[in-house]
């Protein structure tokens, strides 16, 4: 692992803060957005701090999209969303906000109209860990 | 390669339908998208018909991602963009309309207020044309 000091999801990998993790593997961390854009909002950081996709190393970035692929099917079997999204973003006019990669798994809702720059609202926390326990399970 | 009979990407792997190709490689296909979101607006998608994320093997995915890499680096320095988004859709929720997996890389402009589901707009087929040129010729 190559983490930064001042980041906040390299403090989440050194348990430095909680979080509602769902998977994890040699190379990648999957925990809940606790400001879900729907129900079910899952995120999947490299064990790795780069702060986007110009700076993380390719074989890095292919172990989170193969966690991205075991994290969406789960979610799609336990929320059974109307769609499901795979979004990154990079730099502010993405509305990035933390600046260690991360990659969201982000249910959809029909008519739920999100924009691209979703904004955070947190969400009722047991709900979230209630979901966290259902989607561990079917990825154990 | 394995592709659908019926299905436009499979068509425009199989040359049948004219593409603005920047990229290719053994596993990939990199274009642009002529109803883009913003200017210098790229698909890439696996030649490999798959209709989305929960059905592609996932050394298809990883080389999608890997080659996505390179397309944002490449429209991070043609096109400056305030930002970057990676996005891909699965199902009419998500507003997927083409059922073969294909990864938006999203050029992003502050305060161009996009929503997830963002519409298809035509752009202007000679200022795509000329874009998918110096994206190209960047990634020589
Ligand atoms: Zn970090
Ligand atoms: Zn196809």
């Amino acid at each position: 692992m190559s983490l930064a000091d001042d980041c906040i999801f390299c403090k989440i990998l050194r348990n430095e803060i909680p979080s509602l993790k769902v998977y994890e593997d040699e190379q990648t961390y999957a925990f809940m957005d606790i400001n879900p854009a729907n129900p079910g909002h899952v995120l999947v950081i490299p064990k790795y701090h780069a702060p986007n996709i110009f700076e993380i190393p390719p074989e890095w970035l292919s172990a989170c999209m193969v966690t991205v692929q075991k994290i969406a099917l789960a979610v799609e079997k336990t929320v059974s969303p109307d769609g499901i999204n795979i979004l990154q973003a990079n730099g502010e006019g993405a509305a990035q906000s933390v600046f260690h990669l991360h990659i969201h798994v982000m249910p959809r809702a029909n008519g739920d109209d999100l924009k691209m720059n979703w904004g955070h609202n947190p969400g009722d926390m047991e709900a979230i860990a209630a979901l966290a326990e259902e989607i561990k399970a079917e990825l154990a």
